[in-house]
């Protein structure tokens, strides 16, 4: 049996799909949650790219997240059927990826310790704004889909993103009732409630991000 | 045949990759290349993500530029030979997105008509650093590369990703003759003088970026 070990800090992010992956295949793997200083003092040094997560299968290290998660997909069968629903899944991941860096402004700004006005207007103009485009661009994706999921007939791993991204955002704040976010938190149950997910959304650590 | 039409702006930028693998494999495609008022007036509106570079097969439309170079060049046979070469080939790819927000600061400023200062400022404090960053992570893959390319013995699409942004730092003033700089300009030669490459990188559109 081919050991996998996914290694990542105690909260959600980057490494959430791909710890999705493992439960949808009902593949056991080490879900290796460490803080930032063991991070820093015991685990860096030795990655080539030095950010975390890193899957490691069989000892071989797979850096970046994006690139993790599709491996495991692709081998598990959540990649998308054909090598054009693959390459859609593959265009939600990256426009998952182009929305992250401008959404994460304002949490950047808050870390750095800028004044409480500046994170706010930071978030207001440059969060929120992104927050909205990206939900209205996956909203028109799944209003022309018959299956439900993103691309095709079944759940692939951009449907992981967008439901787990979508926790992030009812945790701090971005969702409210408004029918414009009505079809994204739609989709969400219905990835959460898939038999291979339910009862790790259920019982995974609770985390803001 | 399979019809492929691949629509960017008159830049190498986020198309170059793609264009060069159609290149490498000797498949025919329309490099088609539009300008932004053409893309405002009359392509933008009917697009899913509403940016470029797309991918027209037969029609059916791919976007974004990783999911489009992946998608051709796994076709092609430029993506990597295993499932862990290929994860590799995304890593580097996606290392390559998350240096491009930052290198591109300094753009953006200019572009929003910042002052000079400013713009010269955003420069030296975030796009230098992550130009030298991702230049040492490339340099330290390459210094351990027994083919000379970046994953396993051939060619992959994440040698032409950064053999082409070789060419922006250059254009744009960051590369100087210091050693540092040694390995990926070898790199560079090497990928640039491939047999399907040389003839279109001496003869194509010549582009700051």
């Amino acid at each position: 049996m081919v050991k996998y070990i996914l290694t990542y800090f105690e909260v959600r992010g980057y490494a959430e799909a791909a710890r999705q992956v493992f439960h949808l295949a009902g593949v056991e793997f080490e879900d290796r949650r460490v803080t930032h200083d063991q991070w820093n003092a015991e685990i860096k040094e030795g990655t080539t790219l030095g950010k975390l997560p890193i899957l490691q299968v069989d000892g071989f290290e797979i850096p970046q997240s994006q690139a993790i998660t599709r491996y495991l997909a692709r081998k598990f069968g959540f990649a998308g059927k054909t090598p054009e629903e693959q390459a859609w899944v593959d265009a939600i991941a990256d426009q998952f990826k182009d929305f992250a860096g401008p959404f994460r402004e304002y949490i950047v700004a808050e870390r750095l310790g800028k004044p409480t006005e500046e994170v706010a207007r930071i978030r207001a103009e440059v969060s929120v704004p992104a927050v909205e485009s990206f939900v209205a661009l996956l909203t028109n994706i799944l209003s022309k889909s018959k299956s439900g999921f993103l691309v095709g007939d079944n759940v692939t791993f951009a449907d992981l993103i967008l439901a787990d991204i979508l926790v992030t955002l009812q945790k701090n704040g971005f969702i409210n009732n408004e029918s414009k976010y009505e079809k994204v938190l739609e989709h969400q149950k219905r990835v959460h409630n898939l038999p291979g997910l339910k009862n790790y959304i259920e019982t995974r650590p609770d985390t803001q991000f």
